[in-house]
């Protein structure tokens, strides 16, 4: 399934394995990139801010997007959020050349009106080039900037190579529908929608009008299949596989600590070798490790994916 | 049971409920009392932010204080935060003679450094009165102002009429242990430790060290039962209970749209007679509504007290 | 010379006189009342953020608005922003009762897109009556709300009753510019701008269109003196007269500690009584007074208002 | 003179010279370095925020460091500021491998509580080696993060290698006082203080204790003059000097379009080859320009430097 206005199922948001003195673990990345491959992931998306991705040099930047592309047989999109459009460009131009599906632009947090937004995206999107396809991240409680479904629309309509919305506001059940509206009644063109917040509401999101998630919970294998169990129109037992997880979904929604979370998940699944992430960063105490384990513990008895 | 530095269980943060046309609905504050103290609640707490206490005149703020003290059997503590002290004191020392056993106190937005902090509440215990027991608000999400286990403690020890923490930080599970750890150092008197936040980690918060819950979530009578569950060291059960609830409080976690769920859950158990809210507010739309009665069927099956 | 959408000059923004007690004192705002007058504004605010309005119990709100409107024989805008609606209103009809010529609304801090600020001033519209003329407040630096030009114009466009804005973006002067231009292009139909920000930029906003000040600098007499240098076309010696000012004037900019030297500045021109502010507040050290004193001496060589 | 806890005078804060193409302009590099020490700089730095430093690749970062360290004769910091601490490490050791004096660190937006900034610099100074001096920069407008000057005081005392404190704060006045109160106290060991924000300050700042400043102001002799006539006692005069410049050093202060002035004025003065900036950038328009250039017209009555 390639990238494109009408993607679905779930592009999971890859975390970036180092070892414990900061490196980048490639071979944990190749395990990663196969898992959620094999997990049913339909995309993957790497060096978002859960793949901190600033805390990266160019150079490795690039060398994970190659190692991540020439091992994936699904399409890849790489976040290319930076500061100044010179580097936006050369990470997104080097990115295609390799073989990337897209990328994935997030607002720099200064940006607050409608105008502001739109201008931003429209000089992006002459920085990177108006031929590479690309994902616009909506993610308000993180990078403060807040789009109304008007500018989601704007944007959309504006530039023909964006393909998908990464949406991630909360509340956001209402934009989904919104925009959705919009698209029925002749307004907006076709794009896809894929939902992050960690899949706090990948129960209701796809019943508004999502096409599926995109985001790093450390069970991709379990997104798919809620995913799919909604899309086959069977309502209760998506609702009852999300709420198994629900627990350790809030667990992990925690700013800061959440990526520690996921990170000592896909240890424990041993798909990475290590949970080491690259300082500055905020670690598990033994405690919160053993609340994550309880709750693994917990979901085991109605998902066996979780039996550790 | 007394409010006092050893409180336990649940305080409810009421809703203040109104007519379709914004006036005050005295008769379902009436009901609202009575339900919080039938649910097994050990105190009130009205005018906090969930209470819509900004929206208030003066004179409403003061009769509503009045009627519920007047019905109240539990200790009821009062949202006295405000702009100006002046505003603060009136509010505080009128709450007390009419028999409210304290206030709670917030930190305004623009508070940055711990002595800002610190500052601060020195200035409002100046203003309401040393002999005022107190509750300090420690609300980061909403207030932006983030206080550190260090600050918390120089307020507690500051302020021998500061007797407990509500405590909604996010992440926060970490803070309570650090906090306790403290006073079993022996650096921290005692202070009772209540977690609001919706709920939403109220599976771990007492085995962290939490006593109880400050939360007005539409089923108190299930906090209740789950604060004793845990205190009685019947760890699965407890979390059982939370886990089944678990969906709807993540609903209802919702910036903006929150209260809307929590009126209306509170309507449809027949507590107040209208879900309204002084403007400006958000409604839940149709969808949402349905959304929240879905959830509250699911909950049903596990939990009667949610078959409405 | 009414209040309108051609209102020109300057518009004193008042601060309220304490007692050092706290307590408001009346015979300070006669003479400030009469000051303003005689300093050739031609209108007042009152109740603005500067006139520590959130820190005003309603009585005393009212009681200021019939004391100052009584006097004044200048049109009087009363400050009604409120988190409510309810309370916005109560306090906009009182004040239009007892003879102001309208009020002054500004956007709450929690709103971002274009849709939410130009819902909330229909919400506030509908809620203060659309027969109250009133005044549109642009403050970004304090408020975090940032209205492009276009909102500004859906706003004007919406509400016949919204006769000027109270600019004080900053940077501000090219919203000047787009406004006034988007007039001239039938867009945007007749109003009048009057800037805050202290008067930092009065030397040049007159020449992009501004139609004069709403500030509360200590020498409001040489604010309507500079916007009438600028109206009548005498540039240098507008310039001229604003340079001597501008040390001061950038000295009052300072945030928090702005009101103190302002309070200072009014004391020592006879004006009010005291310096006090209504706590919580941050005053000026010896040194700050000193430095102000200084900069009042240097401003005396050229301008003899300010030899006290 | 060496960059250490007795360097005075002015450090310049570099802007960074492009071709209309965004291309770095190499020759106005070295232009401008000859000019900044031409001016009686003390010293020089690069890659701060108004040297648009995170639009800039590592490559190109490390090629302007090279560039201005092997021109210059005065010391030489290097701004290293970075989202993750490799990238800041690799930064500074480069840096100082080709012959930079010292680094400059500010804390990320995200901080809030004390223990949050103090950590932050112990993470930062242990990534970058304790044998690299550095630049504490406190910048809280446009960095969101207050340190109050106990928090200051710790870094200080916490790291041997921090030599300097790069001041901006506003108010600011008030902090200096205290930091410098704190040393007389014996509570704090030397440190050398220089002052930004523009140098909208500077009047005062050295008579608080402030050594000099640290800004980018487009005459950068007229601060060198500046801060030794206030070395030498000479009041009045440093005061004349500075409010001749205080009505350019205000427009220039202006977020946003700041940069565009200070480019603007150094190309007038003929120091670089155009007034470009990296994308996304906020560019003058010719009204703002016209009004650039009257107030240079207006300053040059009295300091013939700016009769360009």
């Amino acid at each position: 399934m390639t990238f494109g206005t009408q993607s679905k199922g779930v592009y999971a948001i890859a975390t970036t394995p180092f070892f414990e003195d900061g490196s980048i673990d490639f071979n944990s990345i190749d395990k990663l990139t196969d898992f959620y491959q094999d997990s049913g992931c339909t995309g993957i998306t790497i060096l978002g801010i859960m793949g901190e991705a600033p805390k990266m040099e160019p150079d490795e930047s690039r060398a994970i997007v190659k190692r991540v592309v020439s091992r994936a047989k699904i399409p890849v999109i790489v976040g290319v959020s930076a500061p100044g459009f010179a580097g936006m460009r050369s990470l997104a131009r080097e990115s295609m050349d390799v073989g990337a599906a897209g990328v994935m632009i997030a607002p720099p947090p200064a940006l607050r009106t409608d105008d502001q937004i739109v201008n931003y995206f429209a000089g992006a999107v002459e920085a990177v080039g108006e031929d590479v396809p690309w994902v616009l991240q909506d993610y308000p409680l993180t990078l403060t900037v807040v789009m109304s479904p008007g500018v989601i629309a704007r944007i959309i309509t504006n530039h023909p190579s964006c393909l998908m919305l990464k949406h991630e506001d909360w509340p956001g059940l209402g934009k989904i529908s919104k925009l959705r509206a919009m698209q029925k009644a002749g307004e907006l063109r076709e794009f896809s929608i894929l939902c992050g917040n960690g899949g706090m509401f990948l129960d209701f999101e796809p019943e508004r009008g999502a096409d599926g998630a995109m985001t790093g919970y450390g069970f991709p294998d379990m997104l798919t299949e809620l995913v799919q169990l909604s899309a086959d129109g069977k309502r209760d037992e998506a609702h009852d596989l999300f709420d198994a997880h629900l627990p350790l979904i809030r667990y992990e929604q925690q700013l800061g600590v959440g990526l520690a979370v996921r990170k000592h998940v896909l240890k424990r699944r041993g798909v990475i070798a290590t949970d080491a992430q690259r300082k500055p960063a905020q670690m598990l105490t033994p405690t919160a490790k053993a609340e994550v384990d309880y709750l693994l513990a917990r979901i085991a008895k109605k998902d066996k994916r979780a039996a550790l």
